[in-house]
C-alpha cells in the first residue's frame, strides 16, 4: 500500500539485507531500516519495529535467510530457529513460519541451501499477500451489502492495527475496507486508540490517512457509546491465533468490543 | 484522606478565599490553589482544576460564595449561577448544588446573604461527606461478605476516579475500599487508567497510594481478561447522574466493564 503516495510493502530483501519499515517510529517518521543479521531480525521482531502476526511470521522467515548468510551450519541454523520462535510470544505465524522454513532447510548442507531458503520465503510472503487480498474480496461483499441497505458512508471500527503494516501487504481487516474504498464505497474508520501501545492511533490511523481514507481515533473505551448510539455498522478485527472451533485471540480489547458489539446487535467480523 | 500522613479535604473556605487542591498537576505535584473570583471558581470547573460531581456541586456552591463576596447584588448573582451552570455540562450535581444555593439566596438584599450562604455551603459539604460514609458503611458489607467467603485478598475493579479526590472526602466508589481497608480486610484494586483524561491513573491510584492500598494501574482494555481468569472480585464505579429507574450515566468505558463483568458473572455496583 501506499506511503506519500508511493507503493510498498512492509518487508523485502535487497542486496542481501532484509528491509522493514520501523514501526516504532512511526507516524512520525517512516524509516527504512536494513536487517543484517540473524540479530538484527530477532531484536526488530523483540522491540516491536516489525509487529503484526503475518509480518512477524515473514520477519522470522526472513531471519533464517540472514542467519544462512551468516553461517550455513545447520546447528547454527537450528539455534536461530529456537531464538527467532523466543523472540515473541502471542503471533502463530512465528512458530509457523519458522517450522515451514526448517522443514525445508534441516540437513541441507550444499551451498543450495541460500536459494533454497530465498524461494521459500518468497512463497511465504507471496502467500500472504494473496491470502489478505482474498479476505478483502470476501469482506468487500459486506460491506457493498451495507452499503447499498443504508446507502450512505459505512462506519466501520477496528481495534488495534490489523493493516497492511501488519502484514506483508493489504491487511487482513483493512483489507476489505481499502477494497471497497477502491470501489468507490464510501467509509469512515473509527480506529481505536489501542492501548497500552497505541497501534490504532500511530499504525492504523496514519495507513488509512495515507490511502486516504477518512478516520477518526478515539479511545478504547468509547466503541461502546458509538455502538449504543447506532455509529458503528460493524467492527472488524484481526487475528493473533485462531482456534478450531472458530474462537480467537487477539490484541487485549477486542473481547470488550465483542460484548459491546453483541449488545447492540453490531455484526462482528474476525479477518 | 491522607496526603503524605496529612489528612484533607478536597475544598474548604479559609481567610475569604476558597482553597482547592488543583487536581490537573496529580499525581506529580500536590498544589493548593486559591479561588477569589467567581471567575476562578467557574475556570477551575471548565479546565478540571476540580472534578468529580460531587467536587464540582461544592465547587459551584462556593463559587456563589466568591460571588457575593465580589458583589452582593442579585442580577450579578443570578449572572454568576447562570455561567456556573454552563460551565461544564456532566455532572448533575453542579446544577443541583446552584440550584439549592439560589433558593436559599434569592431575593435576598441584605448583609445576611454572605453568612446565608456560608451556612448553606457549610451544609451541602457536610452532607456530602455523611452520604459518602454510609456508601462507605453500605460497601463494606459487601466486600465483607466477599472476604469472609475467599478469605483472601479480595480484588477490586474500579474505573475513572469516584474517590475522595472527586468528592469532598472518602469518595463514593473508594469508600467502601477505606472503609474496609481500615478494618483490616485485605484489598487489592484494579485501576482502569481511563482514558482519554486518565483520572484512574492519575488520581485514583495516587489517592489509593497515599492512603497504603495496594493497586495496579491496567489500561481499560484489561479488565475483560482480568474477569475471565477470576482475577475479580467485584467491580465498583461512581456515577455522574443516576436516574429513576437505577440506570445510571458515568464516565466513558463504564458500560464495557459491566458487559463484561455481566458475562463473567462479576458483581458490578454503582456507590
Amino acid at each position: 500500500m501506499k506511503i506519500e503516495g508511493k507503493a510498498y510493502r512492509t518487508i523485502w530483501f535487497e542486496n542481501n539485507c532484509v528491509k522493514i519499515v520501523d514501526q516504532t517510529k512511526l507516524p512520525h517518521q517512516f524509516i527504512i531500516k536494513d536487517l543484517k543479521t540473524i540479530k538484527d531480525a530477532i531484536n526488530a521482531i523483540k522491540t516491536m519495529e516489525v509487529r503484526g502476526a503475518p509480518l512477524i511470521g515473514a520477519t522470522a522467515a526472513y531471519g533464517l535467510v540472514l542467519s544462512i548468510i551468516e553461517n550455513k551450519d545447520q546447528s547454527f541454523l537450528k539455534k536461530s530457529s529456537e531464538e527467532l520462535i523466543a523472540s515473541r510470544p502471542t503471533a502463530i505465524n512465528l512458530k509457523w513460519a519458522v517450522d515451514r522454513m526448517m522443514k525445508k532447510l534441516s540437513g541441507i548442507n550444499s551451498n543450495e541451501i541460500l536459494k533454497i531458503a530465498l524461494e521459500e520465503v518468497k512463497i511465504i510472503v507471496e502467500e500472504d499477500v494473496e491470502f489478505c487480498k482474498h479476505i478483502g474480496f470476501n469482506g468487500l461483499k459486506i460491506i457493498e451489502e451495507i452499503y447499498n441497505k443504508k446507502k450512505d458512508t459505512v462506519n466501520i471500527l477496528t481495534h488495534c492495527n490489523a493493516g497492511w503494516l501488519a502484514t506483508i501487504d493489504w491487511g487482513t481487516a483493512t483489507s476489505p475496507i481499502y477494497h471497497a474504498h477502491k470501489k468507490g464505497i464510501k467509509l469512515h474508520v473509527w480506529v481505536d486508540e489501542t492501548r497500552p501501545r497505541n497501534q490504532g492511533a500511530n499504525l492504523t490511523s496514519y495507513e488509512l490517512n495515507e490511502e486516504g481514507i477518512p478516520n477518526t481515533i478515539i479511545a478504547d473505551n468509547t466503541g461502546g457509546i458509538l455502538m449504543q448510539r447506532g455509529d458503528v455498522d460493524m467492527c472488524i478485527v484481526g487475528t493473533d491465533r485462531t482456534l478450531s472451533n472458530g474462537d480467537v485471540c487477539n490484541k487485549i480489547g477486542t473481547y470488550l468490543k465483542a460484548l459491546a458489539a453483541h449488545d447492540n446487535n453490531v455484526p462482528f467480523y474476525v479477518a
